[in-house]
């Protein structure tokens, strides 16, 4: 139940590789990923829900260290508690303590069956309380992921032809996969409609045959996409990537809106629900300045949000973590790396002075 | 859904005290853990096979360093991937690091029903096999646990009194733990009898109430317990922990049993099987020189035929990772804490002439 790849494998053409075995890699990042990237990020994506990211599975790493010495961070067997925890270091660290060569990855028994449903409701408030309560249900959800009705509309308006045969409702939504049996999906299908009832939802579609399912899914995949695709000529798009804890993601997503809204800014929201994360897209001319300072106001306060609320934001390491966490991974990076010759620059600045610094 | 606690809190008490919520958090350790202990050994149990380990459950660590600072991993939210990932190198370094004083736990849904089933195989083999099938099944089993023949007559004879109640087949066992639904469990069970068919298996018992189920699982709970208490006064017990890829854990368990047999001592066998982690308990008499050297003998085979196997054995932990991969270790470990003075001993041996080496 493992495989042994390098890391230049893409991954849809491991998974399509593999098909035969039942077995399947499942991550859902890009499908331009390569195993060596969604390593080195630790990479997340609309599965992140039910199996979690990257990290959760690599079995061992292959690392090429800054001094050519080449380790293997564990052996094969799942289960193992010897010395530390080397694969999750390098899970995510950016090539910046080593050049992964080589990764053994754990796999997924592949469902039996999936299905597929969109839930519209009258506010954000309520898509998010119910996605709460769905996520208490203990019902076993393969994703479980928000639209704006920004994005609902944006979609019908400028999706593809297989995600316009479906008639949008433009309100906030959640989209969500079923994993399981034939039956077991029937029985969650039933649940579902009984947990959102307390939530007036507007609609509820159930995708009914495999086209169907894909048909509604794309819709979420190319969110982004359709947004970049209705960007005028010289715009730019600032997506943001901000978790909270779950209990407070509705609130955060409230006032952001809230936010753009008043300083005049095109912005839709996508959400991975399930992990508290989401990200708003806002649309802006670069070449106005009073505009480029309106997004970076609302960005800005964005964060601040995040952070107060006990949340991460991907763009302010030091405002997260502190001083003396960031010191610490630096050390460890200064112990392993003393030349910084590993990928120099990512995840901290080089220190001043140094020798990388310097040639650059 | 997640919990904040001191290392001192014992898992039975957090769980009790949050039962009303709906929540647990899912690890099965010994039932005097505390969190500081499950954190600082990475800890395991029955219920790894479907919910992993210790790290899997550990959102961030608040820690007192070397130099006296305090850090905290990371932030509340689940999606994260800002930095290095410092929250997996701390779970599992036994204190070396640092000290742990507040953990952010991650909890789960607890199902809403559960259940239990053992099964009895004529030869090891078809227990392993049949146990390689349940897993690639997709079933979502909550334990997959292997107790041998000579286990499980010690069980029949020297078990408590819940579990004298059943009369235990003596050869190889296979024992589940189903958890969701109680439609999804019925569903579950029907297909764990066609999938083990093949496998002729002995006996199939399936409990028939929460009573039956706590009384089945007693014998599992139960096995290292009664192999203590029939070993006579003055003996030793022995217990090895091993690690080797599911395909080859029907191998390893035949030979290792075939050794010690040869070698005229008493030893029995428990397996996680999920995990392809097994424990063989080996008795004998340490003040006779002759059986403690077959002991030894039997114990160091199985471990040089795990690792030729790309397996892991808790007690080598140079043989299986290399001396580089321990230099890598060391060198991180040298980094944040110069003097050695976190947990001196532990993990690694101190180095040659260092000022902790000396005040021993």
């Amino acid at each position: 139940m493992d495989v042994v790849v390098q890391p230049g494998v893409n991954w849809v053409t491991l998974n399509r590789t593999i098909q035969d075995s039942g077995l399947f890699l499942p991550l859902d990042p890009s499908p331009t990923a390569t195993v060596g990237g969604m390593v080195s990020t630790n990479c997340s994506g609309t599965n992140a829900f039910r199996y979690g990211t990257m990290k959760d599975w690599v079995v061992n790493l292959t690392v090429v260290l800054a001094d050519g010495r080449v380790i293997k961070t564990r052996r094969r067997p799942r289960k193992n508690s010897a010395g530390y925890n080397l694969t999750s270091l390098f899970v995510g660290a950016e090539g910046t303590l080593g050049v992964v060569t080589e990764a053994t990855l754990k796999l997924a028994v592949a469902p039996r069956d999936t299905g597929v449903a969109v839930v519209s409701f009258p506010t954000i408030d309520e898509a998010a309380r119910a996605a709460a309560r769905l996520i208490r249900s203990g019902i076993q959800l393969g994703a479980l992921e928000f639209m704006d009705e920004v994005q609902m509309r944006v979609v019908n308006r400028h999706g593809s032809e297989a995600v316009k045969k479906t008639t949008w409702d433009e309100s906030p939504s959640l989209f969500l996969k079923f994993a399981g049996t034939t039956d077991g999906i029937k029985a969650d299908i039933a649940q579902v409609r009984d947990i959102v009832q307390p939530f007036k939802p507007r609609k509820i579609f159930f995708a009914r045959d495999k086209q169907e399912e894909a048909d509604l899914w794309a819709a979420r995949k190319e969110a982004l996409w359709t947004m970049t695709s209705i960007k005028p000529k010289g715009y730019s798009l600032w997506s943001t990537d901000v978790a909270v804890p779950i209990s407070r993601l509705a609130e955060i997503i409230t006032l952001s809106k809230e936010d753009s809204g008043k300083l005049g800014l095109f912005a839709s929201v996508i959400g991975h629900v399930g992990d508290g994360n989401f990200h708003q897209a806002v649309m802006y001319d670069p070449k106005d300045e009073a505009q480029r300072a309106s997004v970076a106001k609302c960005v800005h306060d964005m964060m601040s949000r995040a952070l107060e609320m006990e949340g991460t934001v991907s763009e302010c390491l030091v405002e997260e973590l502190g001083n003396d966490a960031i010191d610490f991974m630096k050390t460890l990076k200064q112990s392993v790396d003393p030349k910084w010759i590993m990928n120099p620059g990512k995840v901290f600045d080089l220190p001043a002075g140094s020798k990388a610094s310097a040639a650059r």
